[in-house]
């Protein structure tokens, strides 16, 4: 009972979002119109639409919010790496991670956001412009501590991440994964020498 | 009338082939049949048969042509270049050069590739594989030379090509077109600055 009136009581912009994110997961996100998603909330598609101009704004919403929950891991496994070179590491082998582990457990939401990708929605370009902030700050980071020696930190951190594309690229990877090599570990120590 | 005769006296494999890139350009691989082969050559299907046991394999051929046009052109550029570091700098740039060019010129022999690459057909494999042999020996050579200090040159060799996946790989760098940086140029600089 206690679930159930925190859940009603929860901002409808989240509630939508979630039983979207739900529906995406059981049938696709191409199948789920704004009727289903309605239905499942018990309310008109017309409330729905206060909240979300159009369909395309709730993929772009719950796309954004699986791309949060790689940022959150990521921000998780910086805190606990010790250098910038285990920083770097630790950020493309937790977004690779977490989008091979998505793919594996549901590959409805994963075809989203390889679509959201291929497409460069508005939320991907925001997610890569974060990953690009944060790896620029590891590298500055490093070359503060005299471990890296580059030029421009913040092109040195778009290099990494295009070196490392087969590994943090949603669908690259997914099509990667029968080639065993390079591994990440390669890759990664490719680009700290690059960078030293 | 010289010409005509030339293309009769011309091998039948060839002669297929030729005709399957021409409709593959006109009206793209997946439209084009083994019958509008055959009707273009005045030939009954069954002929074709006997060149080609599915229209898989003429895909094939077409495709493997296709990217032997780009391996001729990375031969010549590597000859024209004196160091190794313009060695590797010139083969991956008249693979994207080639490319790029394809995709302008003629979008529906460029799908052809992409859906090579996109399904891993065995001409990519073959063509991968020459040119890691490639960027191997140029690697090598930069290794005797003292320019490149690397453990496993062959390793260093799947490295570059992977850290370089959005300048080499057909449809990844149609994808990636729009986005200006990082530059051949910069990502050849950093290889080169790993390598070392």
């Amino acid at each position: 009972m206690r679930h159930a009136f925190a859940s009603i009581e929860q901002n409808p912009y989240d509630r939508i979002a979630d039983v979207a994110e739900r529906l995406f997961a059981d049938i696709g996100f191409q199948k789920t119109t704004i009727g289903d998603i309605a239905h499942e909330l018990r309310m008109s598609p017309a409330n729905v639409y206060r909240f979300f101009a159009s369909k395309a704004e709730i993929n772009n919403e719950v796309g954004r919010r699986l791309l949060a929950e790689i940022e959150a891991a990521v921000h998780v496994s910086i805190d606990h790496s010790a250098s910038p070179s285990e920083k770097l590491r630790a950020t493309i082998a937790t977004i690779e991670k977490l989008n091979a582990q998505r793919f594996l457990s549901n590959q409805k939401l994963h075809e989203l956001i390889e679509r959201a990708f291929t497409e460069n929605w508005p939320l991907v370009r925001d997610h890569v412009q974060k990953l690009d902030k944060l790896l620029t700050k590891i590298i500055s980071q490093g070359q503060e501590e005299g471990v890296f020696h580059v030029e421009d930190c913040a092109l040195a951190a778009l290099l990494v991440r295009s070196a490392c594309l087969r590994f943090y690229h949603p669908r690259i990877l997914v099509e990667y994964s029968e080639e065993p090599e390079p591994t990440l570990d390669q890759m990664i120590e490719f680009c700290l020498a690059a960078l030293a």
